[in-house]
């Protein structure tokens, strides 16, 4: 899907709300655990009853791992249901980043086998971990840059001296700061979009003020603090330039029989939150 | 694995051999294609030629999921059979790393499931990605710092400013240093390795005063032109403290029919010259 496919999609839905498929065998309802492939069954339910709603949905890579095998069969078939509905953006959040010729490997996992529109991708080994991702024509890299959690403090916000291959003014910068900027030259708006976490959604300006054009991923709402309202507020850029993440909130909603209608109750409240932020664009 | 008994194997086997498990289907021997589960007949034959000579195993994980669930498959089978080597030490090469609730997840895949020794685990997103995995008893976090590619020196060997909390004399530190020295905190040698590419050999004694007594995992010898003795003079620590890699010099040293014969030659070369390396110390 194209950057501009997206943003008509987020017009069209008035949403622009992507829904975590981190499904965990010990919280979805019980009755399902009598399907052939309870993992499946209950993403097709939530994806069947919420559609319409959001522009995106972003497996969790690490929640199908954790059951072997099996949990990738559970990926690649929610993978290849997701194919049937044209309209929507599909994220491996898969977090991956090796050297150049393992990192081709992952990106034949995600984008050749599975045909994912999007993965996440870690980018501490630099320039040649991200670029194999990016050779593939109308795929997308979504690059962690500052991430939603504690931990986001240990590296991320670091100050840089920013000594080499600096000319005038000595601006500092974050750790983060400098994978926006230095990422970049790597790909462009058009293929490359942002992790940007709701938990620190005031450093969504400083973002806007590097990429103003890139669309961000921006997880943390709801189980994590984070506030849709602030994010909007701070982080809307060119062609809205948002996909605001929920997971937990919405798919486990109800952990009985009426889950799939609960977690689309909680999806239309956050559509209906995010149309209102989008007629004030 | 304890670090006593890895110690222990390389005294006994004078090597401090790891092989690494790239195992990629466009490169195993073609005869190998009529075999139920080429990938995992594949590694079972190089394990079988070469276990006496090495003291660990690192399967890439990106080139069995490249092949999606039926890699999984191989992998876990990789895994399962490598358990009937009670002096191998067994590296998952998976470079995960999420919030906490996801490598969560991961750890349970990786250690749960499959009962790996160790992980390779990426430090962007700081403490709470890392933790979890060092919460398996007897398990490992090998956490990458200063990797084998080019892309190493986009961000790992960014300089700091140290604004924060450094009382006392400023000394500059690199990116790199400052995941060997925060990370100290979250676990020890006896839980925690660090990956260092062999291509950066010279900045090994930079390490060394940061970590001496941890081991190192180093990768980049080989196909990509680190050198053993460079690594060594300048990486051995306390108990040895390295794992060099080499993978594709192994495995892929023929395409034929005496392809594991052939892996034993090149890893008993290897050995050799650890061998005479290990007799210095």
């Amino acid at each position: 899907m194209t950057r501009q496919e997206l943003y008509n999609e987020i017009k069209k839905k008035k949403s622009f709300l992507c829904i975590g498929l981190d499904t965990d065998l010990k919280k979805i309802p019980r009755h399902l655990h009598k399907a052939s492939d309870p993992i499946f069954e209950f993403n097709k339910q939530i994806i069947d009853a919420t559609h319409d709603l959001c522009v995106a949905y972003k497996p969790n890579v690490a929640f199908y791992e954790s059951l072997g095998s099996v949990g990738w069969e559970a990926l690649e078939k929610t993978a290849n249901y997701l194919k049937n509905f044209k309209d929507i953006f599909t994220i491996a959040d898969a977090k991956r980043g090796d050297i150049g010729n393992t990192s081709s490997m992952y990106a034949q996992a995600f984008f050749g086998l599975m045909d994912f529109d999007a993965i996440t991708v870690a980018p501490y080994m630099g320039e040649d971990s991200v670029t194999p991702f990016l050779e593939y024509e109308g795929k997308w890299v979504i690059l962690l840059a500052l991430t939603s959690n504690k931990g986001a403090n240990d590296f991320q916000t670091s100050p840089l001296s920013l000594r080499r291959g600096v000319v005038g003014e000595a601006k500092e910068m974050k750790l983060f700061e400098q994978v926006l900027t230095t990422s970049q030259n790597w790909g462009n708006a058009d293929n490359m979009m942002y992790v940007i976490g709701a938990t620190q959604a005031q450093m969504l300006s400083d973002v806007r003020k590097i990429v103003p054009d890139h669309f961000l991923l921006v997880p943390g709402i709801g189980a994590q603090g984070g506030s849709l309202q602030e994010v909007a507020r701070y982080g809307t850029g060119k062609q809205c330039g948002l996909l605001v993440n929920s997971s937990r909130n919405i798919i486990y909603a109800s952990d009985k029989e009426d889950f799939a209608a609960k977690a689309r109750e909680e999806a239309m409240k956050m559509q209906k939150e995010m149309e209102k932020l989008l007629s004030n664009l």
